[in-house]
């Protein structure tokens, strides 16, 4: 069967409409006749259920630049795993922007109702701004021509903790870090705030607890904790290793703990936070369930980094979630899990 | 005991000499009496041996910032894993550059000859450079005060793959990827080069290989591959994307080529390069030994994505090489596992 090519998308007539587009979700019905996306026509070329458009073979089709190499790839493993779809063409789908490819339910397709992926192709070479991701499924194509699907999402960021640390604490700033010399207990065993100098302080009273920089700032904003020099002092401890990055870290940090999450270095997981959304005793405490990465809300993700950061949290059962700050004091929260269509 | 501060240095008489140098490892002779180093001192003071430094006692001497808090925290954590160690200062050892501190072998000390580790301490929130990496260990102190340990190495990176591509081989140049259309199938089968579009063509003939840009540029390079355009038509593509990027990568590609090491993409484990020391046939392919990260040699590693790296690789059970390359065409080889003392 031969199709010919026009203005950027590719027609056949009635026969294959009822072979393509009846039977098996290609294209989109125009009178008796069909058309076909690029993709579709590259998909049909490869399968050799199309034998040319305007006598192109697969080949020369592909080497044409109609069709974009990498939403072919993508295209031919979601059509291998039993899925139709269609390309995310305005008047083709609801919704296409930011989207490449549109994925229906398996046993529905483009005649239904329902959608079960949007997906947006991207090279593992290329970088992807955090902008564009939130409601789609990243289809990231490596190197070697495999796929891997990383989900992508809002999450409401919440939990149930609720502590109120006491007034009058006082404190020593060092280099790196705050200690208080026989603090009330209940800082560190209710709030989970710093970390006991040696023993686990799980039980009775605790000598020295030592506080992070970021922890520190938060207490002494709260009017919990002083310190000689006040929240400057502290301020100017954090911004001279780390730069404007302390100042996003404390934001996230506050915006977690005002969610009722507690927030602990992740630094053994290669992020910046793991949280506890329900913490009542540090005795008792239950799994952290997030891992916590800030960045600035403009930052473009290298794809290899974000499989790093999925791969990794998916390792320790954790979900992934980027804490994106704003120039305006906005936070918002982006999920990226693997997902296995 | 009492001691006095004075020059940087803490000294106390006789009797310190003998219950601390003597005894436990602590400080350098003078004469009868003792040398300590601050954190030697604070880890006294801590421990409750001294009573104090000119007055100070510990919480005194701390905040005094005479004894930097992270170096404090690694001494204390190698103590209490019963290492005896000295400050890496002038004078005190052998080769302190780049050192923080040097510890001993389990059950020897200052008066013996040998070294276990030379501890550079690095908080969480610093960046470090590339440069300072290779012939220490790096102890990080995250920001709840707990120390991971780095082991930092200059690996030599080698294989036995011997395998020579036929020439006059043709392909078409994608969007991001080479096409090679009834190639050799020696090219993939012995020489792992590229990957079939479909099926897993481990036996017989191939129809379609598809080839990374950086695989495509090496053999173009090499005379093995023919291009409409050449190398530039591949090189252009290649950084249109990535910048410079591109050419980093490549010369690492073609760098672990020349010693007999197949590298392909590290892109599921958040690398540029997994690689293969020695293949003989993909049909008999071994694990892959290395996953290498691809930088320039200027780079400052964040303590977080280091952590990351070496947490994934040891996971997957390879080892993480970085692959740092210089303005002159160098590459050094740094590698980065987890220690336990």
């Amino acid at each position: 069967m031969h199709a010919t090519l026009s203005e950027g998308v590719v027609r056949a007539g009635r026969q294959a409409r009822e072979q393509f587009y009846d039977a098996r979700g290609y294209g989109r019905t125009d009178g008796e006749d069909i058309v076909l996306a690029p993709v579709e026509a590259a998909h049909l070329l490869f399968r050799g259920d199309l034998d040319s458009v305007d006598d192109m073979d697969f080949r020369a089709f592909l080497a044409s630049a109609t069709c974009p190499d990498l939403h072919f790839l993508v295209y031919k493993d979601l059509r291998d795993r039993g899925f139709y779809l269609s390309p995310a063409r305005e008047d083709w789908v609801d919704d296409p922007a930011g989207a490449d490819l549109v994925v229906y339910p398996r046993g529905k397709g483009p005649w239904d109702d329902e959608v079960a992926y949007r997906v947006r192709v991207v090279s593992e070479r290329a970088t992807v701004s955090a902008d564009d991701l939130g409601d789609v499924v990243l289809a990231v194509v490596d190197e070697e021509s495999e796929i891997t699907y990383l989900d992508t999402d809002r999450p409401d960021v919440s939990g149930t903790t609720n502590y109120e640390p006491p007034a009058g604490v006082t404190g020593d700033l060092l280099d790196d870090r705050v200690l208080l010399w026989d603090p009330p207990a209940d800082l560190f065993q209710h709030g989970f705030y710093g970390q006991p100098l040696s023993g686990d302080g799980e039980e009775g009273s605790i000598d020295t607890l030592q506080l992070s920089l970021v922890e520190a700032a938060y207490l002494v904003r709260h009017g919990v904790l002083d310190i000689d020099g006040g929240e400057q002092a502290v301020l100017q401890c954090g911004r001279e290793v780390e730069g404007d990055r302390f100042d996003r870290r404390l934001r996230v940090y506050a915006a977690l703990r005002e969610r009722g999450v507690v927030p602990k270095t992740g630094y053994k997981f290669g992020a910046d936070f793991r949280t506890y959304a329900d913490v009542e005793s540090v005795a008792n405490l239950t799994h952290s369930e997030l891992l916590v990465r800030v960045l600035p809300d403009e930052h473009a993700f290298a794809p290899r980094d974000l499989a790093l950061d999925v791969r990794l949290s998916g390792g320790v059962r954790k979900r992934m979630v980027f804490a994106l700050t704003g120039g305006d004091g906005h936070i918002s929260w982006l999920e990226a899990g693997r997902l296995t269509p």
